[in-house]
């Protein structure tokens, strides 16, 4: 089988992730080509070490115009900081290199135009990481809504919550500096891309953004703890959105209600292996939200397990992603969702921040060109 | 015991409701008054003779003037269609006669205002009949959160949903028809008095008021099918409220999530017998929401019944009020939920439609005198 | 309407319950016959005035003789110590009064045995307590059985368990003494009862019945704490019952799953208003267990609420019962279930004290005349 | 660092998860040894070249004894049929080679009793497949048991229960024939493995096993269908224990419900991230389960994902086993479950089939050597 010689940079949380999928995808999935953990790029020699030791890499360095450079790397994941995204995409992209962008595309809109546009420019294969909409239960989701299975979308609520600084003594870090790291910048995008993904294009968007915890241990916080948004879909139902990283007892709140005219679906991602559907069908007394647990029968799931219900995590979203592509690099065809995709949530975010300031409803075709 | 005779206006869904409770509440309480079912008032004699009969009141009348005036009629239940609140209302109380009225207290906020004022000067004793904050589970919740059991309040999410005109062919009625009957006028006042009850006053909202079905079977529909509102409390915290009659799979949709400084709560009256609690407090290996159900250790369910767990249920709540009824009336001081506080509801309501028209965040403050 | 007056022996937990119940049921319900509440017996003159006013009665007694033989009591629910079962039935038997028996219907097999024949040969109406099956959702699973809608059964699993004796260091107490107390007397003819209403006769038992802390404080308990037995039904399905007063957790631990050969029905009463239904219909990809909310499309649920998802409660059953007594009453015939039905729990029960003696398996037939 | 080859029979379901296990393992965890696929042995020599191909192997063989002699191979995984267990592992521990067998150990009691023998003979390291023991959340409650948190065991019930032969049209095939593929056979061990894991060894049962479906098209089942047994435990506690391949509606039902005299446990694998936790304290208003979703405070959680909530899936399970097992490769020292492990299990699937037979209570120590 054709390998091909993949590079990481980081190697933290993300680049951990995406070194643990590309050694694990082939012998999951019937992929087209069998990835290499060519090199890993991380801040300094000695991280890079480590990471390469750790997760079995070839290759380590501090400098990931390196690893870009390298030729026996034939594809780059980016998995840094979102300040890096677009240098190292536009680098690997003049190089002709298919890229793998964690999300949000860019650290603001002008860098995931730039980086849409220097994507499309190379011609190259691009993908941006949102790996929540890859469990089999969301997939499935979105099949049943585009099936017309629960009829035309009137209602849409969506939810990013966690906890991770609802203690109001958490001391301030990177995390409670710049937009980038807030609510709207580091949890927001991936419910906007799940809204999008099963709800459709969104006209239109009124915000509010907060920051709970204005002061951190003496330390100021400048970027924002908890956001949400009124919006419109293109297709005429409504919704709401909310990002929180105060929301205690929330581990991974990513959730959608999601109502028709012929029926609804729920989902949590703190039990991610379960679809709650509702089908207005039948008489009365038997009608009620159906849990439905994944299996073979649900999108990518086989591939794990031929069991229902006994499960997938959240690494083998990740190892899906990597199958997806693996496979767009074999054809050359993107693969949804790619940089134009990444660029939609960004043009949300923005459009949110620029309401919240307004206080007022904002139109979404300002922010696009 | 000191007997008390009742006059409920309104045999139908509320009326009988409180027939129910008043026949039920001596024996299920230690009431300092035993009601007496003496009159029920209905749109003919005819159905008010069948209330009459099947709930056991000792007469019926097609007027509702005359069962105030009748001296047996001694306290005076409206359960009639909100238009007729406030003329009810305000003779009963130009007769000295204390006044329990179902919500929303009136059918517009002018309404709201003058039977607040005709209460005001009548000194009689008035509530309002917000039931659903009634349930040990809300209660407790309400006890939890002024104990300052999960801190400072950051995040209140309500909604009231459910489903019964959520079949686009389902044909119009009186319930498509004027503000009263749709979904603010209808839905919206039990989950304003809840936030209000649980988090406190709401300075300023923004709301999106929509009818999705403008059409049923020829006819036009005048009112609102689902509407949703930002607010912002007095506290500093914000939130979030949503209502709808179009939420497939929602059958008794009043719910919440609140999340403060120190832990979170959530509630959902389609289980109504438990209330789930996150304390941010001991090992993190062993946090998460606690379900409690409900047991003689939480507020008034005792007297339904000694052992934990068993249940109460909407009637139950009907009770509730009852005893509260006649306790107020036996000690001649007010009990929450007053007039007052369904006025607080009502200028919500008017703010929020003003809002939604307006496109604009709005300060409550316009909307009280 | 013709009224009826009623005779409750018992004050307490159960007899509070059945006065507000037949205060309650002639405005709930459209019976035939309206109950007055003409007599309570208790222990003592003070307790038995007590009642008398609390609950409404318009006398009260210290001896249960003189409220069976009060004319003006013209049916009688006895809510006494199982001890007494016996004696008072007779007694109103004896007088051709109708007699509501709260479980179990004796304290013993040969109590149980008696109360049948004495009914048989009076003629009388009479019925047994067994409420919980009375809820909407168990109503619905019953006839969902009977309709054939999960198929053939072939596993019934049912359990009664609650904590009130968790603690190790709980005193003894009368509940701590005698057979008719323990797990097995007291807790366990519930779920059998419900056992034999869903899933039909039970053929044979292989018991195993445990006191777990076998001294509380000094004293010696001479009853069990927690029970299971294996079970065979005479339609082939086998069976497992579980009953335990020490069970950490659970507060009304009733709760049955059942697989038949078409579907599965579970059900908590813990969660009382749902029931969970899987039908092994459509595309793989849909299936799972739908959880139906009680409305009004479910036995008895629209008398006490017209909306689904509104909820009934544990006093909701007592009121279901009351209809039902004085529906037989009013007709003459016997409404389920009748003292033959308490009978065949009684039998179990004894079936399995012999089989957990004898470390058997024991067949029914050895305990039925 | 140090490589070790890995044989692995069997390339079908387990075979499959045992190899993609064996490719994440040195990127998930910080392993001593680093894994290399050198051979996958199947039953066909067309079978064992796709597996090589799909899961990345270096070589394939039809010949599982070409493995096991093979020298690049120094350490085999058994995937194949139960039967094959045996004669793979002897030949392995007669090369001084590492043996990782799937579960249950063999295909018998005797199978089971010489391959611990072989193991102990050899002295090399050995360990069964209870892949579900090793989720974060059971190790937890392990941890929470053996660290005295729910005090005391009184009661243990456990389920494996599936619904892959509801259906009573399935036709018949390998799997309805023969003890070890029924469900005392193969669904059982594994939850009698967590039963011994969580509440220590047991010391006598009493079984019931049933065919519910003994023809299939046809065709005679000789294998059984469901499977119950009481049990009693060393520690004293009582319990009980039910597998089924009949079950409608489950998937993967493995759960367990544990009582202690301070506290509970609750588990369902089906929900597999969330443990309840119901702890004896505090005021009784506070007290319910507690539903703890994992994170990295829990077990080998912290590798797969740095998030609480995120979710760990089927597959991680088993790449915790390969973790466990290249640390017991490199240690020297066998981890737990190992072989003897697996016999106590195998005891117990013999006492209780004998049991069954008996219809009688059966002492374990007649099957313990």
């Amino acid at each position: 089988m054709k390998r091909i010689g993949i590079g990481i940079v980081g190697g933290g949380y993300m680049g951990k992730a995406h070194a643990v999928a590309m050694s694990a995808v082939g012998a999951v999935f019937d992929t087209p080509l069998r990835p290499v953990l060519e090199m890993v790029a991380a801040s300094t020699p000695e991280s890079a070490a480590r990471y390469r030791d750790a997760f079995g890499f070839r290759q380590g360095t501090a400098d990931w115009r390196d690893l870009v450079a390298a030729p026996e790397v034939e594809a780059v994941v980016i998995a840094s900081p979102q300040a890096t995204h677009r240098p190292i995409a536009e680098a690997a992209f003049a190089l002709g290199k298919p890229v793998f962008c964690e999300k949000p595309l860019g650290a603001s809109l002008s860098d995931a135009r730039a980086m849409v546009a220097a994507a499309r420019d190379s011609g190259c294969v691009n993908m941006v990481g949102f790996n929540y909409v890859r469990t089999p239960a969301t997939q499935f989701a979105r099949r049943l809504i585009a099936g017309g299975e629960i009829g035309d979308l009137v209602w849409f609520r969506g939810e990013h919550t966690e906890d991770f600084y609802a203690d109001p003594a958490a001391p301030a870090s990177w995390r409670t500096e710049g937009e980038a790291n807030g609510t709207m910048g580091d949890l927001a995008p991936h419910m906007i891309n799940a809204a999008l993904a099963l709800a459709g294009p969104i006209t239109s968007v009124m915000a509010q953004i907060d920051t709970v915890h204005t002061d951190r241990g003496g330390v100021a916080v400048t970027n924002d703890d908890q956001a949400q948004m009124m919006c419109r879909f293109a297709s005429g139902a409504s919704g709401h959105l909310f990002f929180s990283r105060v929301a205690h007892g929330r581990k991974m709140g990513y959730a959608y209600e999601i109502t028709g005219t012929k029926g609804a679906i729920r989902f949590d991602q703190e039990d991610q292996n379960a679809l709650w559907l509702y089908r207005a069908e039948g008489p009365e007394a038997g009608r009620g939200f159906t849990k439905i647990l994944t299996g073979p029968a649900h999108p990518d799931y086989a591939a794990f397990c031929q069991g229902p219900g006994h499960g997938t995590g959240y690494q083998d979203q990740i190892i899906i992603e990597a199958r997806d592509f693996l496979a767009a690099i074999a054809s050359g065809k993107a693969i949804w969702p790619t940089f134009e995709d990444g660029l939609a949530v960004s043009e949300i975010v923005a459009a949110a921040r620029s309401s919240h300031a307004a206080r007022a409803w904002t139109d979404l075709r300002s922010f696009q060109e």
